[in-house]
């Protein structure tokens, strides 16, 4: 058919990720660019795979006594300057709307991050020590006046997210959330996923603009690029001052709380598909495939009603994999084949008049391409475990590609061979936000990716790679998108 | 304790419902203003409810074979002008971006509805008749910059909703789909919310800007106001022309599509609010609250230890009810049954001395507040029953109350009256959008609800309410949010 051709993604992973990576995602309709430059369209399969995400996050956000909730679009202008590093940070990508009510009324912005507009109704909720912690979350859409080109999924104008706030009473509780936090993100991606990540804090160079630190999961693309996946902020006291948040401790005393704030985005869908998809198409990590099977009949006119049949039953015993029967008339088993794999399916069940016969089904798994004959009396619990041993060759495939592309560097000359060969450098650090800045210019662009998790500290006596004067920490750089 | 007295609604429903309205939603803490003008915030209850809507409502359009996906904020100011009638219904409301990537070049708008931006879209997507029907919804936030004061849920300058946006071979496949999704509106409004509604076509003047015909469905408030609650559009060929739908046909012919939009919005919240709430707070119906169940321990020092322990059984064994244990220490048990009546917690279990006696515990159903003893061993299969009859009492009442409110009117006078007196008039109109504007302007605000559904058309020689002439539809007005 003239289908099948048009389908085909035209590059090699291997040879052009960029291409392979738009082709991909355009042509698996996960997404498509959209007539508004810097923003995209999440066609129903990328949509499907954010609510995955979502589904998966609300549980565990449920689990921790996170509330959902949700705050206006427009930030008045005046809230981004109570906070001033925080003005600093993002004024320069906001969107303004144009519309005023009054000449001379201020101007709103269309919320880049929602820390301000919360944190202004926090103040007036917030009274005693009993209503501590808050924790509360938004799933929404932000706005980043982005000038640099759109990556689909990885940067955009705009884009999905969720953003959790919290309040404590004291420093310690906020510091063992924000752990916390960075932990439910990098199990999400370990177990949702199938994306290993790195965890630790952000230099000062790459926090939060308006945090007391950052903490950062990242994970390791096969091109040598980091992607910055998830961050969990303590905002220390800063914003609680700027909007007045404060509350009557168990003493009786007026006391200043805590903050805290956290988000991921539809960059986790992007990271996923780049991580493990392959030139026939998408591999979907199968905790988040919306569907983990197709069935494919394979279809002559003796035995077509009989096989459809059995396959109507197949699809029954497996609904809680959310299969998905193929029987269109318009298109052949072989077209078929290419559009599952190129949509991620996990599974495909192929039904034709030999697998009748011994009652049984060709399964073919997307991330191997590995065959298999099933018994249909088996099917029931043979997905189950030929899902779980998916996601366990897909994690440990990404893993030992991360882990083996760590290395070790001491000096610039070796940092700057590790970027060319797109490896990940682990190195010493003085922690200088203008050290960072002359890191970036003097490689091909190697940023701070982060400090590891329980292992900061550089040991004593070590330099940093770069202005060789004593480090401060241990950390790792990369190329990032 | 001092808390007491300022959480109660200070003024009656039956005296000022504005009044009554504004302060439950901020007292039960469903809501909370913002501090920009025109815009609210939805807290954690009221945020709730909207995920128990889409719940409810992502099921039904999974059945229906509806799709989720994600569509830019964002509108090239050009997009409005292709379809003329629906940029002329738009435009005063839009809001703009003040930001421009150069000098000159198109404005953007913000999202008051996605017809535009989807269809441009669809019309790059669709190829053949293989491709059809197609069912696309979105869950977003849209503006529209409204002049008139905020009323929580039922007007804000932004708001939460769904919209649906199919497309189809021919006109009796949408005309299909049209009533197929207002009916799905209305199984909502009476499973979910118990709310009963008037439901059938929207005449000319309050059509949807750019539809063939509107079909909506009506609430009616105990102050004789309806509320527009969802609407349903045959928006017939006039988007596929201006957006360049076409489609090959099953005879290999070029052919243009039929379209429809379906949208609902968190109205639906402040109408279930209004609708069924009380002095004493909110009425929530037992499908729509988010937890069924609150159980609030009576403590004494001596058995104190023994009821919380079978307070803790009770809510593991009635957990799918997602019950709340109220065990704080820094309140009364008075102080939490108003609470949970101020939040409207379906039914009340308390659980004393005397209980723990009787093995059994009082339960108090939130509409009626009656009383009952029931033994811990029922309780699991006890409150799925009082849940059902309390749903059935809330909209057996609200039907009542909508149907004793509908009289027949013939003449302006007639309708005047009747419109004094909070009623919803049935009568016979001639159709034309001048007529309706004079009855607006010759009454206290009386506007065309619908034509009502499977009864259109006025019986023969019958004349209009006001300018006599033929009328040709049967027709509900009233005042309205």
């Amino acid at each position: 058919m003239a289908e099948e051709k048009k389908k085909g993604i035209t590059v090699k992973k291997e040879d052009d990720m960029a291409e392979w990576y738009a082709q991909l995602c355009l042509k698996s309709e996960l997404a498509d660019y959209a007539p508004v430059k810097g923003c995209y369209i999440l066609r129903p399969l990328g949509y499907a795979l954010w609510e995955k995400i979502q589904e998966y996050f609300n549980k565990r956000m449920k689990y921790r006594g996170v509330q959902n909730a949700y705050f206006p679009l427009f930030i008045p202008e005046s809230f981004f300057k109570k906070e001033a590093t925080h003005a600093k940070g993002f004024t320069p990508e906001v969107a303004w709307i144009a519309n005023r009510d009054e000449e001379g009324s201020e101007r709103l912005a269309i919320r880049p991050t929602s820390e301000t507009i919360m944190y202004d109704s926090y103040a007036r909720w917030l009274r005693s020590w009993r209503d501590l912690p808050i924790r509360i979350n938004q799933w929404a859409n932000v706005v980043r006046w982005e000038t640099k080109a759109t990556k689909l999924f990885l940067r955009s104008r705009e884009f999905l997210w969720q953003e959790g706030h919290c309040v404590y009473e004291t420093n310690q509780d906020c510091d063992r959330e924000v752990e916390l936090f960075l932990m439910e993100y990098k199990d999400l991606c370990e177990n949702l996923l199938a994306v290993p990540v790195l965890y630790g804090r952000k230099t000062d160079k790459e926090k939060f603009a308006g945090a007391d630190y950052t903490m950062t999961i990242e994970a390791f693309m096969p091109d040598g690029k980091a992607i910055q996946c998830g961050t969990s902020h303590n905002l220390g006291q800063g914003f609680a001052k700027a909007f007045g948040l404060s509350f009557q401790d168990k003493n009786g005393e007026a006391s200043i709380p805590w903050q805290s704030s956290w988000g991921i985005s539809t960059r986790l869908i992007g990271t996923t598909v780049m991580q493990h998809s392959d030139n026939r198409g998408l591999v979907l990590p199968p905790n988040l495939a919306p569907n983990k099977v197709a069935i494919v009949p394979i279809l002559y006119d003796q035995t077509r009603d009989i096989i459809l049949g059995k396959c109507d039953q197949v699809k029954n015993e497996l609904r809680e994999f959310d299969p998905i029967l193929d029987d269109r008339e318009e298109y052949t088993p072989g077209w078929k084949f290419n559009e599952w794999e190129l949509k991620g399916v996990p599974i495909r069940l192929e039904l034709g008049p030999k697998d009748l016969e011994a009652d049984q089904v060709t399964a073919v798994v997307r991330d191997t391409g590995e065959k298999q004959y099933i018994k249909i009396k088996d099917l029931k619990s043979a997905i189950p475990e030929m899902l779980a041993l998916m996601h366990e060759r897909m994690f440990k495939k990404a893993k030992q590609h991360l882990e083996s592309s760590i290395v070790e560097v001491r000096n610039l000359d070796e940092l700057n061979k590790a970027i060319e060969d797109k490896r990940l450098a682990k190195t010493y650090f003085c922690g200088e936000p203008e050290c960072e800045d002359l890191i970036k210019d003097k490689t091909a662009g190697a940023t701070s990716r982060c400090i590891p998790f329980n292992d900061e500290k550089a040991p004593k006596g070590s330099k940093c790679v770069h202005c060789a004067k004593e480090a401060k920490w241990n950390i790792y750089f990369s190329k990032s998108y």
